[in-house]
């Protein structure tokens, strides 16, 4: 379900036209790959050129065709088809394949209705518009719409108009005197995650969510529209999960970290803690202009008009609706697939990518899936060529990822100790391509690795290489961002990965188990997301109608899994680490310095200097953890490789915690972590950036007290690392 | 013509919410006022008290209801009539009144079309919507669209959309390989003042401009529209005049500093080198919508995107136009009231507002007229209780302002001579009300005296001061904005007065006279700017339903009038301008280092070390300066207090430099100016500023010189008040 390239889409229309401007020289990476010596540099070379050479467009656009023929949503006959469609592909490849069944707790809706009731009635549609030149459009075993793990209900109620739901919106609402108890708050989607929009509306006496699509974030605002062009018609529907995925995500009946096995202890519907209670439905904006038209009560405030032609109200009164939500809930089947290439050592490296589609899925998440599946092809065409990977590979084929992560959240609890001992890293990919621009995040650990890879890969289309591109366009961004300093001095640019947040299938691995994780996909203008304009005529035409992106996607992931696969000693760096968390934790120190000068009463200045010193430890042990890295990896042994591999890749499970963040114990990272109110959007040190939220003093100390304990862990597994010969 | 208070507006929405959560409190005023000593402000207590007392709500009204009746542009009997009204209540008031005649080059329209020719033919709509209960909707005696100072001329052509029409604007449309050459040019309003957009668009070479008001930027998207609202209907269109106005104001006939006298040297149509020479309108948005759903080419980039229901496209394709405009041009009589309250030392105050409007006017300018009237009123009745300004009060009720600032530029430019030797300061009033967030621009020299005033006036309807309510709201914005340093050191709010740019009266006085000038009002949501919406109705709807804060303004401007005319020692404060003008610098010093780091070729570092010593020298000079000057109010004699004055007076003339800036010598002030390229917006350093867009060494290296010299003839001028005794 991956928002984030979408999100980045407009941002980064805006950062291209920037890097007309800004070609200064990009950095050239270093010589001999990170983790290796010359001599295996050179001897992966001639495998890492088949992975290069292997995945073709041909190919990425079939596989697309067959993966995206039908509507897929996880616990469907249909999803269970495209299980044993790519079980089979990766069986035709050469890997040992196995399919893995949980029975997860899922809904799919089983009758659902909307009607105005006010100021006249009638009934919104549910449903898309057909238009006669997509096959897909016809909505053919197409769910209306609804909200995974919506909860079922009727209500009825005035409608009262909140922005993007977030906390702050509901602050400003009732700053203005407007309350939303008892009413049928209307939402449109970005900012949070739509489950934390419905989580903030309910514990606000609301009795029913509208999430509606607004032509000024993915509509006619952004470009033509479909079938025109890339981005929401007036009917389209963003279906999605409203599972309060900040909380915890995976399977809701089997909390606590306890993966779906059979015989897993249960809880029932009730007794679930991160999903609603009340129902909501998500809308087009052709439905929600009906209703937001009516509305009356004061004027937004500016930055709450949204697109449509017409100054906005917030309500209540003049509108009023009717919702009615019938679930078909309860357990069904999820297919995981899983593939392995055996390594020559007992470090295991896992890649993965959802499967399962609210839609035809062809951009979420079946473009990831058809690059990987051109990853595995390569990867099969690597071992019959003779290639021996140091680490087993494990590639994983996600369901469920769209209701809450599931699938991948209950594999990885259901192999916590095997990935606790042996993964170096997880590496993710959910929307392959929604355009040109690429872009990655991940854990500081593996930007080294990550950007090697990328200059590796030609660009398609504006020349040059992947790489590249990506480091002119961060560049142009940061250049007209960072801050300049007149008195000299000022900071270079340096290439970081984006922060992790939530919504994709890393958040296991990265948030509850502590394995190094990338997430990667190109992104352009994408307008469709999660309707039924996803699918392959869209791709067709605007994604990627060449999948030129989806083979560059194939040859990045490939090579990622190649060089974490084949490397002398894990590629982990952490230099770059502790300038990340640094400047993430001077960033919070700025936010919470900004707030003190608007503080209406007593500042909450809150003391961070024992984060600070913690650090600066941190940042000496990784210098000489990275010097003993590079010095064992060129001239070290297989047991000394051994080990050092080991060690480094201990300190990423260092960061985390036992106890887990405040109120929501399955996120142990003290380091990396969602937005307790943002879930897509990364919160770096998330207990104590709560605890700045909520100005409270206590939870301050317990969590600085944890962070502190946690890099003092990293710290003492970099010295560790440094000390091995 | 004042944009800046109407583009303040939106702004100040956002601001004033978050004023909200910024309490902290507000500076008090220093107890004696600057320039008096302890007992000239005791003795001026009185006085000031009836500046509080006398202007009252209804009179305001009044004064607007008569000033309203009937659209008065300049040149037209109907303005004569305005200007007869205005001399009338001056006379009544017990000032000595005369009339000013000028005859100068004006427009006005004779027969004005505009049709689409393509995809489809038809007549596009040049006057607004009439409502039935608005009796000034009815356009008696309204001219249809035009603008001031257009050029004639029958042209017919594909469009080409260039957002707002600035030279980035045209240089994104150069980057995509599209021209306008032979093209008739669509921009909106925004962004620069109306006549650079034309004169960018012409310089191109397009065949024509039309510029209509888009619903994103003063229409639906910022509130209710007109007649149910504040903001533009779709019927309404912003005229204006489309002089180039940051080349040079005033009478384009008498270019050069000359004012427009009998028997003055006077130039053709064709020889004015600041109005265009191609046709252009100003259209409404229910217009533009018809042309812009039609334009092909490719679509817009996101920031170019209005808030017209559809994505836009750039053209050309699709769309086609014929435009024919006539005008009626030639000399015409403007009239000037100047009223005058002698004072017993031979210096003068100058406070001025502009009369004309480009229909009723409500809000621009005869809010500020009516203000001014009681303002007048209060002074004369200042006068009847025995007040003796020390200094002459000069005010001037100006015509034409809106064709170019014409009755102020030709007044000042008669009266350059006296101007120049005695004035100490200008203060203007545009557009006094369009809500209640109190701003003001001006010199920074000012800032003490508008501060203390300020802090005096009730705030009608907040409560406290209209001060203190100024003062949070620009903190909320600096605490929002400013840098956080976190090693500490970080620095305090400063109040300081907006910078002046140009398009309203102040013009001539500051930058081609170096008289230190003021302009003040408050501001709301305002969408009917220059349409014949701006009336009566409309600011007892939506503007100003009391005329509280009618009265509020002129509280404000009076005591800021008296203030002036009655300090021992004129008010003028210069560490406070040291401050402003090195922060000005330095954010010039920030952009420049900022566009090197994102430079495609060699980046431009120019050198600014010798204007940074020269405002440490003048910071020094500063602080000796403002010691002497409170030594002489507090304890000096009359002589003493007489040759501070002349002295402090005389700084600001040091700024001028009588080459004036690059291409255009009007003018001559080196610190403080217009954007060439904006109109509107100042550019600090208008000569380095533009060598710095340029890119050009020669003319940083002359433009710095100039502005060195400037600093240290001011520097000198301080060194000389510092020595009075």
């Amino acid at each position: 379900m991956s928002r984030t390239l979408a999100a980045l889409a407009s941002f980064l229309v805006i950062a291209s036209i920037a890097s007309v401007i800004a070609q200064s020289p990009v950095q050239a990476p270093p010589k001999t790959p990170t983790g290796f010596s010359q001599a295996s540099a050179e001897a992966a070379a001639r495998f890492e050129q088949i992975m290069i050479d292997t995945p073709t467009p041909a190919n990425a656009r079939k596989w697309l065709a067959a993966l995206t023929e039908e509507p897929h949503v996880a616990g469907t006959p249909q999803e269970k088809k495209v299980a044993d469609y790519v079980r089979d592909r990766l069986t035709e490849f050469g890997l040992d394949v196995e399919m893995v069944k949980y029975d997860v707790f899922l809904n799919h809706p089983r009758r659902v209705s909307l009607t105005m009731i006010e100021p006249t009635r009638e009934e919104l549609s549910l449903v898309e518009d057909v238009y006669p030149q997509d096959k897909d459009s016809t909505s053919r075993g197409q769910f209306p719409a609804f909200h995974g793990y919506g909860a079922s209900g009727h209500v009825s109620g005035q409608l009262v108009y909140v922005n993007y739901g977030s906390p702050a919106d509901h602050e400003s609402l009732k700053a203005m005197g407007i309350s939303v108890e008892g009413k049928i708050v209307l939402v449109r989607y970005g900012g949070p995650f739509r489950g934390l929009k419905v989580k903030e509306a309910e514990e606000r006496g609301a009795i029913g969510v509208i999430i509606y699509s607004d032509p000024a974030d993915d509509g006619y605002m952004k470009g033509e529209v479909y079938p025109d062009g890339p981005m929401r018609p007036p009917s389209a529907i963003q279906r999605g999960s409203v599972q309060y995925l900040s909380i915890q995500p995976g399977d809701p009946s089997t909390p606590g970290g306890v993966p779906s096995i059979d015989g897993a202890p249960r809880i029932t519907r009730d007794q679930m803690k991160n999903v609603p209670n009340i129902p909501s439905l998500p809308i087009a904006y052709r439905e929600a202009e009906k209703l937001l038209r009516n509305l009356g009560g004061p004027r937004v405030p500016d930055a709450w008009q949204g697109g449509l032609p017409f100054a906005y109200h917030i309500g209540p009164g003049g509108a009023a609706v009717e919702m009615s939500v019938l679930m078909d809930e309860g357990l069904k089947p999820i297919y995981n697939v899983i593939a392995t290439i055996k390594g020559t050592t007992d470090q295991v490296v896992v890649a993965g990518n959802h499967r399962d589609a609210w839609t035809p899925g062809a951009v979420d998440p079946n473009s990831g899936t058809a690059a990987m599946l051109e990853t595995a092809r390569a990867l099969g065409a690597a071992v019959k060529a003779g290639w021996k990977p140091k680490r087993t590979i494990i590639l994983g084929s996600w369901d469920a990822e769209e209701y809450g992560l599931v699938g991948s959240t209950e594999w990885a609890e259901a192999n916590a100790a095997m990935l606790t001992d042996k993964a170096v890293a997880y590496l993710n990919v959910d929307v392959a391509v929604t355009g040109r621009d690429f872009s990655a995040s991940g854990v500081p650990s593996l930007r080294d690795t990550v950007r090697e890879v990328a200059a590796m890969v030609p660009e398609p289309i504006q020349g040059g290489t992947v790489g590249a591109a990506w480091e002119q366009r961060l560049r142009s961004t940061w250049a007209a961002a960072a801050p300049v300093n007149l008195d000299g001095d000022n900071a270079e640019f340096e290439l970081q990965l984006g922060r992790l947040g939530s919504g994709s299938d890393y958040t296991a691995f990265v948030n509850f188990l502590g394995v190094p994780s990338t997430d990667i996909g190109f992104s352009g203008s994408y307008g469709v997301y999660h309707s039924v304009y996803d699918n392959f005529r869209w791709m067709s035409l605007y994604g990627d109608p060449e999948f030129l992106y989806h083979q560059a996607a194939a040859r990045v992931m490939g090579l990622l899994i190649m060089r974490v696969a084949s490397a002398d000693v894990a590629p982990l760096r952490f230099t770059g680490y502790a300038q990340a968390i640094t400047d993430d934790l001077n960033d919070l120190r700025t936010d919470v310095l900004r707030r003190a000068r608007t503080a209406s009463a007593t500042p909450f200045l809150p003391d961070f200097s024992t984060i600070v010193s913690a650090l600066a430890q941190f940042k000496t042990a990784s210098i000489a953890a990275d010097a003993a890295s590079v010095s064992v990896a060129t001239g070290g042994d297989a047991g000394a490789a051994a080990r050092m591999s080991a060690a480094l890749t201990q300190v990423e499970r260092a960061f985390l915690d036992r106890q887990g963040l405040p109120g929501r114990p399955w996120f142990r990272h003290q380091i990396i972590g969602p937005g307790l109110t943002t879930g897509y959007a990364p919160w770096p040190y998330p207990g104590v950036r709560e605890a700045v939220e909520k100005r409270d003093t206590a939870m301050f100390e317990a969590e600085r007290t944890k962070v502190v304990e946690a890099i003092e862990r990293a710290t003492a597994q970099l010295q560790r690392a440094a000390a091995v010969k």
